[in-house]
């Protein structure tokens, strides 16, 4: 399997993606990774590879970069030598099977939807993120910020692609769906959600109504839908709230003897706790949606995540994830 | 000074607002509070008030009651006798200076509207949460719930409100205020976040740009502003993770011996966490922009959150929290 990785995208590029571009070929030997972006520094970073590995690692030049500020589809349009247009071009060539990025969302999903083309039935795709909640249930909150506001048949399409992913991909039997809401009664809701909602109630989809922003954490249904402003805002809370919560607890500990000898004795908890939120281990988001397998890695990414955003889309191709939601979607849309 | 409480609000209602009641006056020998509601069952909870509180708190029968459920302008205007309507009315009437009530958001939104009336200047009032931050910060959100769905104008309103509220009431000097985004790039944003910015970046305050999610708990700015429907979502989101992450530990804790001894250690430290994000401690918020002094306690407000729900509204009026957004607002509007 060929999967092509944006070498020039994500804060820390080009040396994590070609750090994680290695540690993934390392820990899969059947894997094959193509560095797409500026070639010279990409060989830099791929000179102390065992040769075993190296062998498994293609360079392909783009002398073009789209940068954080870059407007999205405009960035996608002109920047046609950028690493990421390449890059995708490549899946849609059949070079490569899937394209990975840490780069700027709007232009990768802008690159989605021009270079590979929507599923029929599908207006705009989302992203799809995998969320460890403090359940045992692991639900995928859809849309994380690729549609920043979205319609009412949006948001339904993402309810579908959700439940087609957590049933066909991830193994779970009739999938519950959930609206995001400000509060659990009908009469909440802007118009948006309220005719999602109508939408959601007349499909075969088993729709549980709305749930409050408490209801995330706590993994109450196995999809979670909203707009791509509010799944990114609340991400990103979430995710600054880990890392806050961390630094204090640090502080505290440094400040006094007494919470470190009892921090000594909960390490193992506190572990267990960090393993289940920790976005590094989780790596890659697929955009749903779109005809080809785009896999969009966190923008702080380091080699590890990188690694691990290349074997989610090696997963979501070996389990023919694009392939999937076609042909449910041929079956009957929304 | 007389605060009217809505004694039929929230999840216990009226058992905890009327135990709210009581404890207020008991550590305050200067609060008068008037129980609105059920005369019959309000009089039940204040049996056992020893005679000194007692005479202090007032009762007046009203024998409708807004649910959670009713449609929020609907309930005010047609349910005339409600608890609800008829404390509003006392603030209006000047027999009370604020209103408390844990009740329906919506209906207590739309009444401060229909009967106290908007502030000029304001279109659509906001919820304003003072939350607790990883730095020494107290930040305020708004809106969390007011106004679901906003207009750039409406954003700009509670910029300019969230602004006056930190300086003039809590005593920040020139208050920072942030936009909430899904990216701190200024191509994010939906049209209704980039015209508020636009509106913002022309006025006097102190407008620092978006920021994102993860800004909100790290407490980057003295005003986060969002729409009700965003800010409800991330608010009730951070209480289900704070209660979720405490019950997890609770559960490790039960199972094996050597957290507990570490817990022993660590209890001091976790006590002065929980105690910076106890929501129970704020107790109210703040409904601004209308004519009167409205606090919004949260549903599911024991007796001691009522009862600082309670001080809330008395700081407030003492403060002439109205007076000062009024008056501020008469110098140059947004």
């Amino acid at each position: 399997m060929f999967l092509a990785m944006d070498a020039m995208g994500g804060d820390r590029a080009p040396q994590e993606p070609c750090r994680g571009a290695i540690m993934a070929c390392e820990a899969d030997p059947n894997l094959n990774v193509i560095l797409v972006g500026d070639a010279r520094r990409i060989e830099e970073h791929l000179r102390d590879a065992a040769s075993s590995v190296r062998a498994r690692i293609g360079v392909v030049h783009a002398d073009q970069v789209v940068t954080m500020d870059d407007a999205p589809s405009v960035s996608i349009r002109k920047k046609r030598n950028s690493s990421l247009r390449v890059a995708m071009e490549m899946v849609r060539s059949g070079e490569a099977s899937a394209v990975v990025s840490a780069g700027n969302t709007g232009a990768i999903v802008a690159g989605g939807i021009l270079v590979l083309g929507r599923i029929p039935g599908i207006d705009r795709p989302g992203l799809g993120v995998p969320i460890a909640t403090l359940s045992s249930r692991v639900s995928l909150l859809i849309d994380v910020g690729a549609t920043v506001r979205c319609k009412p048949i949006n948001l339904a399409q993402f309810a579908l692609m959700g439940s087609i992913y957590m049933r066909s991909l991830v193994g779970v039997s009739e999938p519950s769906v959930a609206l995001l809401s400000n509060g659990e009664e009908e009469i909440k809701g802007d118009e948006t959600v309220i005719q999602a909602r109508e939408i959601l109630k007349a499909s075969s989809l088993n729709f549980v109504g709305y749930v409050e922003g408490k209801d995330v954490p706590l993994g109450t249904s196995d999809v979670v839908v909203c707009d791509g402003y509010t799944g990114n805002v609340l991400l990103k809370f979430g995710e600054g709230l880990g890392e806050g919560v961390m630094n204090l607890m640090r502080e505290e500990i440094s400040r006094s003897f007494l919470p470190k000898v009892g921090l000594l004795f909960m390490m193992p908890m506190l572990k267990k706790l960090h393993y289940r939120f920790d976005y590094e281990r989780h790596g890659g988001t697929p955009l749903l949606g779109v005809r080809g397998t785009v896999i969009k890695a966190h923008g702080r990414s380091k080699a590890r995540a990188i690694s691990n955003a290349l074997m989610v889309a090696r997963d979501f191709v070996a389990k023919r994830g694009v392939q999937t939601i076609e042909d449910e979607l041929a079956k009957g849309g929304i």
